[in-house]
Order: structure tokens, then sequence, then C-alpha cells
């Protein structure tokens, strides 16, 4: 999921003033993985698309500033590799002032909340407040899902401008993931302009079976959307109707909160 | 603190090995912060030490991988740049399996929990489970803490080897962050030597007034001490002697758990 392709990314092509060598280093951030957390630097220049020589001028300068490490011949990545990602988390102002409230709306509702924001097709997780039950779902800081079939990124979609919306789906997999999922495009735009016209979202297993997932937005105060929280839940336990009914008023409240803080106007 | 050297880094002179512009251009993602979520181009070359050419082509480099947003004169992070620390968090199975194991023990003791690793001087902190109280402190994943007076810090630091624990702490810039905190290198041998022989670390208000945290190893197969989890509480709720005798037991029990799912043999 972390490499799913965006149109912001494909679409564009490099220029004169792209920097091969710099593109390529971060591939090789890339190329380690979960399947790939220790890699010879063979492995290394395979994955990520480079002559050996090239692959080991990169990872002797991440192991320089501290970004690698080497034991033996296996290359992995350090911790530091977090500052690249924590400069943007801390850039964003918004999720300290978001975690405590989204902290006691998970004490309210007794299901797990997350706030992400759009990246091209897909969505990116920002912050999640678990709640302490067994199935909760493990979704982290960083994690990607497909923004057409999941409750925050209907809700983000919405925001977009008609043409720009059509250029997203176009370009997204609209898999069936579930006998739920919709993947009609038509279909899809229907449901996203009713989330623009209600200023929620639900979405009821079309991501995985079981799983339901409602949203809403916050809005700064340019008016811009600028993050989706949800509350996600399982159908076995809550269905949609009673997740709805009881839940979606403290959603709600929780993001025109956030929303005020940040001067937004809520929905 | 994200910017904190560690002896890994700054002891290492670059060889010929070494990308210049390839360290330059993790600088300019580097340059973003909470102070500067947005700038402008002449910005990003002040911060990152490099001339508006070489930052101009930087980030457009990353604007057209999709890791850098420009609106109008102003760049910032897009959230694509989470991807880069995402590969270190998923290439670590580890935290699957320590996060429900931490959700059980904040609900068993009320008070939030986190997980981190050593890199040179600091911690980084790769997991946190809050608890949902008012007061809880506000640590995300990628945030940095000097290692010398936390308890996760005194922790790992206690795995080290004399000679590179030596190193490490005259690395250290050992503030009296408050009244309590040791700042002795050889008062702070002694106590780091302690935690090695008793298996767990209690650091009382030296990193904050009013802050209590108790920390505990998580050891792989080979033995080796790869994280270290916390129990952090309010002093003024609860004493570090109550939270030593109703609080470790339980987290003792959290880390020798996740300790043999990694096939470790527990201190």
């Amino acid at each position: 999921m972390a490499n799913a392709a965006s149109p912001r990314t494909t679409d564009r092509k490099p220029g004169d003033g792209y920097v091969q060598s710099f593109a390529r280093g971060l591939e090789v951030i890339r190329s380690f993985s979960h399947d790939a957390p220790h890699q010879t630097l063979t492995e290394v220049a395979a994955r990520s698309g480079l002559s050996r020589a090239g692959a080991r001028r990169i990872l002797l300068t991440l192991q320089a500033l501290g970004y690698v490490r080497l034991e033996g011949k296996l290359f992995s990545l350090s911790p530091r590799i977090l500052d690249l990602g924590f400069a943007y988390l801390s850039s964003m102002p918004i999720w300290n002032l978001a975690e405590p409230v989204m902290e006691t709306l998970v004490e309210q509702v007794r299901e797990s909340c997350s706030a992400a924001v759009l990246d091209g097709t897909d969505i990116v997780y920002v912050l999640r407040v678990p709640t302490h039950k067994i199935m909760s779902i493990s979704l982290g800081v960083g994690s990607r899902l497909p923004a057409y079939c999941t409750s925050m990124g209907r809700m983000l979609l919405s925001s977009l401008p008609t043409d720009e919306l059509a250029t997203v789906l176009a370009a997204s997999n609209l898999a069936a993931r579930t006998r739920h999922t919709v993947t009609d495009v038509k279909e899809l735009t229907a449901r996203i302009a009713q989330v623009r016209r209600q200023g929620w979202s639900l979405v009821n297993q079309e991501l995985e079976e079981g799983v339901v997932s409602m949203a809403a937005p916050i809005v700064n105060r340019a008016g811009q959307m600028v993050a989706a929280l949800n509350i996600s839940g399982q159908a076995n336990r809550t269905s949609a109707r009673t997740m709805q009914e009881t839940m979606l008023p403290h959603l709600l409240a929780a993001t025109q909160s956030v929303s005020r803080m940040l001067g937004g106007q809520p929905v």
C-alpha cells in the first residue's frame, strides 16, 4: 500500500530541474519494508533499480548520516529515518489540537478514532487513538488505504472540484474489496456528492467485511478541508444504523470543535 | 529535538562514497518544522545551507515525487513524506506484536504506555498508547527525548558495552532539566549499572517536574535489547513508590510477554 501511485506523482514528467540521484536515494529508503527489513547491497540495488555502485554510495551516505545501520552484510533502516516524517507531523499544529478531542471521543463511543489526509488516490493516517478492545483495527501513522472505499476517503474526496474528483477516480484502482464495495464511477460520484451535501460519510463493509466507519471533516479558517476524522467499528458488535444514531452526533461535535480551534466554520 | 546530534552522525567523516547532493536533499526535508511548516525557496535555502539554485532543484524533485506541495510561493511537506518513516516502522514486525500487549497494560494501570528505541544520545518514540486522561503526555511517534534523563533511555543505555556507554554519555548534553536531574557522569553510570542489574528503570521527575516514568526491556532471540516499554504518570496523582509497587509487575509481565513472542529470554 505504501507504494500506491497517485495521479500527482504519475502525471508529472521530470523536468530539467530534476535531481535523479536524489530521487534514487529516496527509492533506496523505500526499498526497505515489512518483507525486506534487512537487505544486502545486491538486494537494495535490485529493489531500487540502481547499479550496485550507485546503491552502495547512497547506502554509505545514509549510514554516515545515521539513517541506515549495517550489521555484517545486512543494511537496515535506523529510527532516525522517522525524523523525515516527523518534520511533516510536527509542521502541522492541528494534530496537537485534535488529539485530546479524539481521546474524549473514544471515551464516549468506545470505538477507535483516526485522522487522515488525502494524498492522490489514497488516504494517509496521521493520528490514531485506539480503543482498548481486542478487535480494534491496527493502522498506524503513515498507513495508506484507498480513498474510494473508506469513510475518510469519501469525505476528503467530497472537497475536490468536480474535474479533480473525476481525475482521482479515473486514476484509482476500483477493486471490489468485498461484495459491498461500490466500484462504479457514476455511483461513487453520486455517493460522494451525497457526502458533500450531508457533511459526513458512512462506509458499510466496503473496505473489509465487518468493518463500518463514519467520517466527518476538519475545516480550517480558509474553508479548506484539511483532514477527516473517523470512528471505526465492527458490524457484528454495532450495526451501521446504531453507529449513525448513537455515535455520529459525538463525531460531528468533535470535528466541529477541532475546526473551530483552527478558526474554521464547521460544516 | 528532532535535530539533536548523535555520536553516530557527528563522529563520522564523509568518505569518497558520500553523495553530497543526496545528503543536502534530506536536509531540505528536515528544514520544515513546527516553526516553519510553509517556506519560500529563500527560506529553505537558508535553513538547509544550500544555494537558491540547489534548493530549487531539490524542491522541484520533491514536488515531482509528491513529497512537497507548492501553493503560491510557499512550499510545504505532503503526507507522502510519511512513507519514508513508514518504511522503518513497517519493517519492524515487533510493533504489531507489542501494540495489543501495550493496550492491555494501559487498561490495567490507567496510565499511558510508549515504546522507544535508542538513537545515539536520544530515544525515539516508535509506539504510543495514550490513556484517556486529560493530563496524558503528548509524545507522538518519531518524537525524541534525551536518553540520560528518561526511564526508557536509561533502560536502553544499560544494554551498551561500558566503553560505548561512556562515549554516549560524553556526547550527551547533560542539562539539569529539573532540580532532580542527575547530570554527573559517574552518578549516571552508577544508576545505569543498577538498572542493568535489576532489569527495569524508574526516573522520578528528572525530565520534567511531576512526571514519573518506569521502563522495562524488550529482548529478542539473539539477546539484544531492541526496545524499551514505559509507563508514564503524574507524581501528584501517583507517587513513584506507588507506581513501583502497583504498576511495575504489570509492566514486567508485558515486556516479558513481548520478548517471548520475539523468541527472547525475558530478563
